[in-house]
């Protein structure tokens, strides 16, 4: 069995943090499948998905740490060739990744207590981003 | 088809690699499921799981670059609101990530010759650990 | 429903990059599954798999960075063992990772219109290379 939603939302920009665990939670109670794996994916090449402890100082440090070790600027290739400013935006997801898998039973996610699943906004403006969750299992 | 186990076990704290190969393998072979995929997620925040070549070096030399890439220290938002002590080692698990996951046919891994699959401690206390794994196909 | 296609190539040596999105679209179309997720595996310790924007600007940016994040170099535990001088090989693939999966929908990719599948060789050497590719679905 295979139920598939989607999670669309608009973002503020670079190193912006938002926490899909609710809808996540919701599309896997839903699906009337009791047990499986639940993707997620970050459609785009300037998002990530990830797990994170969800917290203030958390949402703050991943992608200041993700500046810090790919940091913006204007001398990739990329910029070279498109000039959009947003090579490290492209590098950063590319990094992180935008494929993610969770367990669940009983039609609960068996993430950890202080474990969330985030999307990262790299790009270095707004955006309108779409994540695809796909339930899968018995 | 769906088959779930989980694996269990205590690590030494941070740094502490563990080869779970044997018992992804094992719990392949007992599925009774011929072909497929089998996701390996890591529960917390704190841990992570990916493949590497199973060897003493470099089971000492992914720790070391992961501490040389996102040192501990206190300068951490999360240490500014939990006073914890591993705010490094939040980011290194989420950088690494949670959820891989590994085909499988006639029962055998389809890894390389050189390709385990490890558990990397990030904490930096000793935890108890639990890593779910999903055997699916047919 | 599950199917399984091999695709295989040699490649250049370090940073070496490949597009695998038309071989992956390929095998979705060839399935004869309507919807779904496909799994794509790098067999071997030291190549990964991940999305980026296919464009020769990133091409180049992605192992250079990788290149300085973990350098190459003859201190790692690694070569201390073996002498092949490819530590930042296994490193860098393990850091990016060989799991990746796409959902599709009507037989397509969900991809986003600037977001291929890529194959990395991180080894020092040209290589022979297999990814492993499972379509899942119904």
């Amino acid at each position: 069995m295979m139920q598939r939603t989607r999670i669309t939302f608009s973002t503020s920009g670079h190193g912006a943090m938002r926490d899909l665990t609710p809808e996540i939670r919701e599309a896997v109670r839903a699906s009337g499948i009791e047990a499986g794996v639940v993707h997620v994916f970050a459609v785009g090449s300037t998002a990530a998905v990830g797990t994170i402890e969800w917290e203030p100082g958390l949402a703050k440090d991943l992608p200041e740490n993700l500046d810090r070790l790919i940091p913006p600027g204007r001398h990739y290739g990329h910029e070279q060739m498109w000039h959009d400013g947003n090579g490290h935006s492209h590098l950063q997801a590319t990094l992180l990744g935008p494929s993610i898998a969770i367990p669940f039973e009983r039609r609960e996610l068996l993430l950890g207590q202080w474990q969330q699943v985030f999307h990262l906004e790299c790009d270095v403006r707004p955006r309108q981003r779409t994540v695809i969750v796909t339930v899968m299992g018995e």
